[in-house]
């Protein structure tokens, strides 16, 4: 069974110059692994209508999934919506549902600009969840959340309820003394044997204890937990500080 | 004066699984403000050769400078080197001097696994700077850089004295307590009358006071201040919290 797929467009000039560094790719593929998408790639690109559009036509053909994130405020740099109407070849309009909202949320303080972000490709679906109050704007297969992480982290809960699961992944791991030159032969040993589990080697260079994390993903628990007793049975006596998951 | 361009390739299922959260672009980005180099775009892949590989070439083909980060050391997820070697059609062979450097650092507890870090694309170079000791990998315009964050910000030492300096970016800010909906018609003046200026606009969710940032970066300082000027004299009384840069 091959997962469904998903790719990430990742969209900031702001990311790009050193102004900030990204905190939604972690919430977009902790989702992903919850229900059993494989998220594949994700590119960081400039605030450019042309740039985008590009991307997301390339992604959206690859991919079961897009996610873009940033770029749907209602200032100049904020060019997501025209570049997913570009990208689809539609025109962009405005939503009547997205317009009474903002009215409503801006009240007496609303100007012309804030409707600007009632705008949308035409032929996208406004998606929703009970929990989240403000919907997300999909075209096609491409999820468009706004930059701000903690309205992208808020939305993960409409995506995690509309998008079919399918076998979640999961991942255990263990947190061992040696380093990564020492444990080769035993990692290539499980790597072979278990050909179902995705097996990762992380130094930890700022841990004098836990030198080298040792991770196991893959979609069955029991064949995890035997890669990992089969991995901790090749170390040497108390080379394993602690295990997770 | 067109700028040199970059592009970044970060290696890493582990960036794309959830486990961890991207560190490096940030300290990349601010290394190639200062050298004045544009960059352009990131893109973050699985660890995967032939990806690794098919970006690689793109990348360098389309961008004065390629730097990766992730997947340099001994294990099998560990496939940079060899991605590189596949990318420029070149076989992979050992540095005598990593070599040398391994076998010293590592003294009695090295084994042959360690030595694997001594591999090299051939024709590759090794850059250095007097303040770091250890080397940096360079393929042509490739240059291949180490995951762990600490590592790849002490490498960014003999980036910036190695790559020629053109003109450096410089970014100016100001805090102001509107929303980007009242701001608008102001950016799209100052936009319009400084066309060299690149003027962004950011929301700050958790600031209850200075809820938005505006940035504005160039090459000219004194542009840059008159552009900032512009800005301030549109913005009503007691809107400007501060100023940065």
């Amino acid at each position: 069974m091959s997962s469904p797929t998903a790719a990430a467009l990742i969209i900031g000039t702001e990311l790009l110059t050193g102004k900030i560094a990204d905190q939604n790719l972690v919430a977009l593929a902790t989702s992903m692994r919850t229900l059993g998408v494989r998220l594949m790639r994700a590119h960081t690109v400039l605030d450019d209508v042309v740039t985008i559009a590009d991307e997301l036509r390339a992604l959206s053909r690859a991919h079961t999934w897009v996610f873009t994130s940033g770029g749907v405020g209602p200032t100049h740099d904020d060019v997501t919506i025209d570049a997913v109407a570009k990208a689809f070849d539609v025109p962009v309009e405005i939503s009547p549902e997205l317009d009474g909202l903002l009215r409503k949320a801006f009240g007496d303080r609303l100007t012309e600009h804030h409707l600007l972000m009632a705008r949308i490709p035409r032929g996208a679906t406004l998606e929703r969840s009970e929990a989240v109050p403000w919907p997300v704007v999909k075209m096609n297969n491409v999820w468009v959340l706004p930059g701000v992480p903690e309205i992208f982290a808020l939305k993960m809960n409409i995506i995690e309820s509309t998008i079919p699961k399918t076998a979640p992944f999961v991942s255990l791991a263990a947190y061992v003394r040696l380093d990564e030159g020492h444990l080769k032969p035993m990692l290539d040993a499980v790597v072979a044997q278990f050909p179902s589990v995705e097996v990762g080697s992380y130094p930890r260079w700022t841990d004098p204890d836990a030198r080298t994390k040792i991770t196991f993903d893959g979609h069955d628990r029991g064949v995890l937990n035997e890669a990992r007793a089969a991995f901790q049975a090749l170390l040497p006596e108390d080379a394993l500080v602690r295990v997770e998951g």
